[in-house]
């Protein structure tokens, strides 16, 4: 395979913290091979850190610049054009790398990858996808934020792709995907929930109606779909709920922190273990790790990158959209 | 104190259910009255089980109908004229009562509600406005699912209903208001976010600009508006989250249920204590209870009906209407 690039330079941590996640990602894959983007000599000195053995998979591609995190995303497409993020996504452009992985700047990462990579096929818009932790395992939910508004032809290409990554992740078949609304009931909703669900209907897609907030963690469903708005609330509200119930956790619970089943609670719950977002409909993979990774969740995020990479997952999409035929 | 009106008949579990939770809010607050709404025997029946002392508290007002789950706004309206929901908003309507309560179908009682009392001022459109448990012990939130979208005049309108419940819930002098956004930016979010964030930048209220999904739980704010779709997707969200992770502490700690830490954390997010949302700007006080409660969840929503229909909150919003001139 080829390798995953990856800008070490982006994010609300240091860099330090990205570069243990690579090497953790190295260590747990022997087939993974990065490139990682950024300023060569400070990749350089955090590197001397770990184990020299793993070198031979890392590569290191020059980058003077880093979008800052408040960069508009116009801005940093036109002044970043030797950005960290940027080269990154040039090696995926340019066919140098599978996937690229970045703890930026959400708004330029989404404006740099579709400006740089286009979308596929039909796609009118790329989305972004992750899974949520769910009494089933996970629940795959998109767009969380890519698109502020969607209309109801970017809410069935977003459930089309969201099937394709359910198929290539989860190895389901027929993926089952809901539409988030308010109520299950066809008369709930505005008018883009409700043309979206009538194509749906219409769609080859093993569609199952309208779901709810809450069916989000449910066994019911694989792939819930949303726009952009309401998919980055209800991703945050999620984020802020559960750090409010590990606080409380590990308040209530100090002198039992050790305990094998506490530990098991925790795990599941961990924001970390669900780290990395891909953006889909676009012509390669990037994935989007939180800014405020630590080195076991920006693992995560590249492990997800080159598990993604390995699929094909461009070319999975493309061939959904001609199967479907919009 | 007026007494309460009570729809006992409507929600997912039978009457006797709530008939147990008025019981309970009768038995903790020595000056509140009620009148039970719905089919006179049926109520009958259930009162016997409970203390005969409590029975010069309550009355009983008869009605024949009940409003089904799944009856649409309109026909509810039209067909349900002798409705234990209808009766009980027309005893709030006549003045005969404080406030109502109803764990009926959501869609039915805000449009009854609207269609009998009124708004008050130049209320546009009511509001389901209820609280969040949160780091600083609850946020308010508002529109939890009246209005599926809102406009920027309206989400100001929110946001000052929503200020003056926190006054009175929470007897805060300038809450805090945050407008839901997927950003903190003045650049973010579509343009009725950000039309609304201009209108808020010049009100009175105490107006602390973007708020994303995970601040609901921070002590940063003290009242969150937003539409009632992204309202009621976030606060199912929650829901489901908060019921996976009860799942699976009651799993893994099973046999150290009995703990009183662990209650405590437990009954810190049990949302029976949060059951209980208000619809906002009517000329009368309409408390909605979820449709599953227990007897434990719906003596809650009777209690935050007696504490706001004590309160007088309708005049209290119409006066900051006319404070603010809007």
């Amino acid at each position: 395979m080829l390798p995953i690039a990856i800008d070490v330079m982006s994010g609300d941590r240091g860099p330090g913290e990205r570069i243990a996640g690579v090497v953790q990602a190295l260590l747990a894959d022997p087939e993974l091979a990065v490139l990682l983007t950024g300023q060569a000599d400070a990749i350089d000195t955090q590197l001397r850190a770990h184990p020299q053995g793993l070198r031979s998979r890392i590569g290191i591609v020059a980058a003077s610049q880093v979008v800052a995190m408040d960069t508009p995303p116009r801005v940093a497409i036109r002044g970043g054009r030797d950005s960290s993020m940027r080269v990154a996504i040039n090696l995926v452009g340019e066919g140098r790398a599978a996937a690229c992985v970045s703890a930026g700047n959400t708004g330029a990462l989404t404006a740099m990858s579709h400006y740089v990579l286009k979308t596929v096929a039909q796609v009118e818009r790329p989305a972004i996808i992750s899974a949520i932790p769910s009494e089933a395992g996970h629940t795959l939910m998109l767009d969380l934020g890519a698109n502020i508004r969607a209309s109801e032809i970017q809410l069935l290409q977003f459930a089309t792709m969201g099937a394709v990554v359910a198929r290539e992740l989860s190895a389901i078949v027929a993926p089952r995907v809901g539409l988030l609304n308010i109520g299950e009931e066809d008369i709930k909703g505005h008018d883009t929930v409700r043309a979206a669900h009538a194509l749906l209907l219409q769609s080859p897609l093993n569609y199952i109606g309208f779901v709810e907030g809450d069916h989000i963690f449910s066994e019911r469903v694989d792939v819930v779909v949303t726009d952009g708005f309401t998919g980055n609330v209800a991703l945050k509200t999620m984020e802020g709920l559960a750090r409010m119930v590990g606080a409380r956790t590990r308040r209530e619970f100090a002198t039992w922190l050790a305990r094998p089943s506490l530990r098991r609670l925790a795990q599941g719950l961990d924001p970390r273990r669900y780290n990395g977002a891909c953006m889909v409909g676009l012509g390669g993979v990037v994935v989007k790790s939180h800014g405020q990774a630590d080195a076991t969740a920006f693992a995560r995020a590249v492990t997800l990158a080159a598990t993604l990479g390995r699929g094909n997952l461009c070319a999975q999409v493309a061939q959904a959209f001609v199967s479907q035929g919009r």
